[in-house]
């Protein structure tokens, strides 16, 4: 079993062992990672660019992020379990079509033109 | 090379050969992810809950959704990876917590008693 | 003064008495929305449809509503301030593109052809 | 009637005239606010902070930032009326709490002093 696939795994169970199953719909699902990256976004709001890249250093603030994106992995693989993507498969598919839509001749150094992934 | 790694380290090859590591900063890459769920919500929020149930068997529906949760894990693998963070192991850390917290006995089966992970 | 404008006035006056307005950029300020956005969220995402169409008739849950949309509020309008965007005249301006876009007659009713406003 | 009511009655009605009151239920407008708000953060995303300090420069990045601001102005007025509520009165409020809760002697300046407004 895969490491991602021994968290999916251990998700279903902790939510068939609490009868949550009801509760872990698409939708509902999709709110709770948006929440979830919300708390992960309001752990570095405040902080300029150079605080936020020494953050690590910090092992409180360490810690909170650690248990932030923890919360988003958890709900970003429960969500893909239900819906029944593969999240590492979907990644690789999506660098596919990056790697020829994003040139490194065409997209190279500039901020301009530096677009999201998607 | 765990298959987390093998994506890790060709969203950092991506970056690198784009010398987009300059963009990659941990405030603009928790921004970026936040706006890929937002796409992802975008899927989702107008359907019902039975639609969204059955969403995936709607071919097109379905490759929308595995292309958003795709830049979803992207960024949040290359945002794990700026910050340090094994997504894994901090999965099964927060499940070790939650597994304490929400006690099967307390909290099985009541909408009311249904939190959030974190 | 209007409403919204009392409102960015305050905001203004409270960010400034606290020398707060070095945080206050746009990108932080995003980021900041973005959170309460998902604070939001998680009062909302584990309640059916029904139940979330009666939450303003739990006190409890009604008081923690009207705090997370009123920090939503700020932010926005705080946002807006730094951007020096009108939120009334853009909103405006916005229905009427909508209005043009998405006419009586080719949207009414169907779930399938609703899509986001923009 | 206020500014904030014209653009409310003018959500209603546009919600109205196309049948979509059905789909304006609170959990999919959180979800629509969520999404605009994630289109709000891309436009920001890769900028640096001097960047988007000025990015109201550029005409064209700022017409995309007033349309994405309308759309998150529109979906939060609409889903402050389904839920009933008036959201300057809602700023207000939160505003008083915020002024004793972050006393300007306590807070006055420290980046690290400086919370989220919740």
């Amino acid at each position: 079993m895969s490491e991602l696939e021994g968290l999916t795994e251990r998700m279903r169970r902790f939510a068939r062992d609490r009868d949550w199953e009801q509760f872990h719909t698409p939708k509902n699902l999709a709110m709770a990672l948006a929440g979830e990256v919300g708390e992960l976004l309001a752990e570095l709001q405040w902080l300029t660019p150079a605080e936020a890249s020494e953050v690590m250093a910090d092992p409180e603030a360490a810690a909170r992020l650690r248990s932030e994106i923890a919360d988003v992995t958890l709900y970003l693989v429960r969500l893909a379990d239900v819906l029944g993507i593969d999240l590492v498969t979907a990644g690789h598919a999506k660098l596919d079509e990056s790697d020829k839509r994003y040139t490194v001749e065409d997209y190279r150094g500039s901020a301009r033109k530096a677009p999201p992934l998607s």
